[in-house]
């Protein structure tokens, strides 16, 4: 294992987190809030600790898929235990489990809360928790790479492929440093103007920030105790477009922008996707017409929940826990789903979803004809081999630490269905469940080893199993 | 596709049904009941059926996988319709609907009741219920096919294959229709073996011979409305022990006969099986301890729980449903193993299990070692290729059916504990589930709608989803 590698990379982040950390410095300065000072504390000892593990250079270049794995693995941990001093500092968290667990969630665009009254919290406190959804939407150690071409692009390969969501990257391969550079130009100039559009709607600047952070990286922390319920629908409205529009595979933009707009536009994820957001959308809105003041606003608020809940967002205009069971199983079931590969949000994937059920067709197809031979084909291209294997095995994996995860969460003795949902809402980074962890609950009334089972799951989740996975395997640490 | 033999097949499994509907006649008179008339007109009507379907000879040999599934398929339907007869026509049920299900549920041996006083139903009918477990429990083609030399052993290992538990009956290939003839001897000598060790516990014969049908299909219909928990202890842990045998895959004693002790003991799956009724018994016997008048006592009702719900049976002896989280999610985790291939248990099969964290390991494996070939093994041998991969593609359709049936018995907005349960308990033929299935409850609180959805959940469970699944495939009706 070349650790000085992983070292210098841990460090780097940090500094880039100590210079985040600014942000909020200034939010303090403009509301003239003391809890400033905890993020100015924070910063300093980011950057001590950034500084001490950068400071050289390494010197053997060697950088392999498992150096990838681990590297990102850690960096996640560094940065999430960084950045939830200033939680501690401020006072705003006074349990290290819960503002760990609140800084995971922030990070890994969950969005699942302890907090129990976010109105009392400082700004600066809650600039930073939605600014964080923000930073980990799309990754933070492909960000640092793509602008800092610190290693050759092996490095980069391996890193990506371990941060980034989704079954495969290999479609970007050619020119994939710059082409990871303009994503991130896409996620910045797309958030420039959500900001713009809420702003217009009379958001205060505040408000438009934070939720704009929150959409953008699909996170959903809001800073209100309704979460968006008393925004105009104006506003509500212009949130669920663009979480939708975040929730789409990146590629797509990406195509767009090189005008290639029959291949952006043919992608099949993205019509699986828009298909059972639009059919989930009208099925929930005409089962709960009667709860609402007639088809159009039930039509709206069924577009925002599910909007919110497929792109793994996870802000809120009503409460579903009061609708009826098959709007809430629907709600459930897309949680499981999840937004595409490629994109700020969680899950599952649409994309590893279609791929499974073109598997199922694939089989029956073979039992009827044992001698014919079938390729899998997505977007028109055959699919590898390697492809299919992997995201079977991450079925499998997925499946297991899902029951692993409710049967240790279960020792705090609430209900199933409690458990079921916080384990969902955690492992697919959406943030709020049913029942006891539904849209008006939160995390709070877990044991501290629950939070911390919650607290794994979110980051197994956003890192899509392998790298933590690979972090408690013996034979990562053996040396060969 | 070869219909005549199709047509030929239910034939003559519908004769063997009117056969077998002699018994409850038989007990009829006995117990001098009026309602043995509908078990002589059912038997008629069955025969009649039989013998039309079954008069002609099939003039073309031609049997290939294709026929087998539907083959499979269809006459689970059809002698599952007619074995509905007796509880219509003795008014023991009135819904057709869920006649049905009681019956598919008996010959599933999922032991899930629409019954809500069972102690009022006539003991014939009761026989009848409880006999349908036993007929099931090891399948009826391949029995009819052992006994009978129909078709060429092609035609035989194609029925095997779609009819039989467990991801692979390859090991057994070359003398399968003898092997078969055995493993049926094996069965019905270990039921005799249960009945004597029942009635030397005092149990009456007319209980110790629906309780025995009951355990060694591991099925679970009970004929009293508290299940088992009025028996005496030894009793309690005769069926304990007995339940655990049936649910151990069958080629042990097989090899056990043929004096093979070394390779009997050390088949993989069986040590599994053991080992996770172990530990799963001890565990809940600790959190439970303070419900019973002891450790023992605890003991006790743990291990009868615990080989109940692993082996898919579904008797109880004690109200689950008001254990603490812990030990309730336990048992749902055990519903979903369920018991060894190649036993009459359902489930997913722990064999299943074992291969997919096997695959897990092998994957993780290779992300350190990219360039690596390992290959994956179960019991000394290695898995074949095609194995491993119907496995992940069985892990893939069992969970979107799961999903899916969920989704469509949420129309009765009952809670998602019950209907989670529900679908767990009745795709992997368990018997009782949580909440308002629990042990104390039944599956009468259904409408038609989802007592149908759960009556096809029992069959795609007890056939492995392909049987089921090709039935509505457009491509299987095709002319080729």
């Amino acid at each position: 294992m070349n650790y000085s590698v992983i070292r210098y990379i841990i460090g780097r982040v940090l500094c880039y987190e100590a210079a985040f950390m600014i942000l909020p410095c200034i939010t303090a300065v403009v509301y003239q809030e003391k809890s400033g000072w905890s993020f100015v504390i924070s910063a300093i000892l980011c950057l001590l600790a950034g500084t001490l593990l950068g400071r050289k250079r390494p010197k053997k270049p060697d950088f392999y898929m498992r150096e990838g794995y681990v590297a990102v693995a850690l960096t996640w941990f560094a940065m999430s235990i960084m950045g939830a001093l200033p939680f501690l500092f401020s006072g705003a968290i006074t349990n290290p489990i819960d503002a760990l667990f609140e800084t995971v969630s922030g990070f890994t665009t969950t969005g699942a809360s302890i907090l129990t009254d976010v109105e009392v919290v400082p700004k600066c406190v809650l600039f930073w928790r939605s600014f964080t959804h923000w930073i980990g939407g799309m990754g933070v150690l492909v960000f640092l790479l793509s602008f800092l071409h610190v290693q050759g692009s092996g490095a980069f390969m391996n890193l990506m492929r371990a941060e980034s969501p989704g079954p495969s990257v290999s479609k970007l391969r050619p020119t994939i440093q710059s082409t990871a550079k303009t994503l991130y130009i896409i996620y910045f100039v797309m958030t420039i103007v959500e900001v713009v559009f809420l702003l217009a709607g009379g958001m205060p600047l505040f408000d438009t920030l934070t939720i704009t952070f929150g959409s953008a990286g699909t996170g959903g922390f809001g800073i209100k105790n309704d979460s968006m319920a008393s925004y105009s629908v104006y506003c509500q409205v212009v949130v669920t477009v663009f979480i939708i529009l975040f929730g789409v595979n990146f590629n797509a933009y990406y195509l767009i922008l090189r005008k290639k707009f029959r291949q952006a536009f043919s992608i099949e994820e993205i019509r699986w996707y828009l298909a059972i957001i639009a059919v989930s959308t009208v099925v929930i809105a005409v089962m709960v017409r009667d709860m609402y003041s007639g088809f159009g606003e039930a039509f709206q608020q069924s577009a925002f929940q599910v909007a919110s809940i497929i792109t793994t967002t996870g802000y809120a205009t009503t409460d579903f826990n009061l609708w009826p069971q098959v709007p809430r199983t629907i709600l459930i079931m897309l949680m499981l789903v999840g937004s595409c590969a490629g994109s700020t949000g969680g899950g599952f994937k649409v994309s590893r979803l279609v791929i499974l059920v073109k598997t199922i067709r694939k089989e029956l197809h073979t039992l009827l004809h044992p001698r014919s031979v079938r390729k899998l084909k997505m977007d028109g291209h055959v699919l590898e081999h390697e492809v299919v294997r992997s995201i079977n095995v991450f079925l499998i994996a997925y499946v297991l630490i899902f029951a692993f995860s409710i049967l240790l969460i279960a020792f705090d003795n609430l209900d199933m269905t409690t458990n079921f949902s916080a384990v969902a809402t955690t492992l697919n980074n959406v943030g709020p469940g049913l029942e006891k962890v539904g849209p008006t609950g939160n995390f709070s009334i877990f044991s501290n080893f629950s939070t911390f089972v919650l607290t794994m799951d979110m980051l197994i989740g956003r890192l899509e199993i392998y790298p933590i996975l690979l972090l408690f395997t013996r034979d990562t640490w053996k040396r060969h």
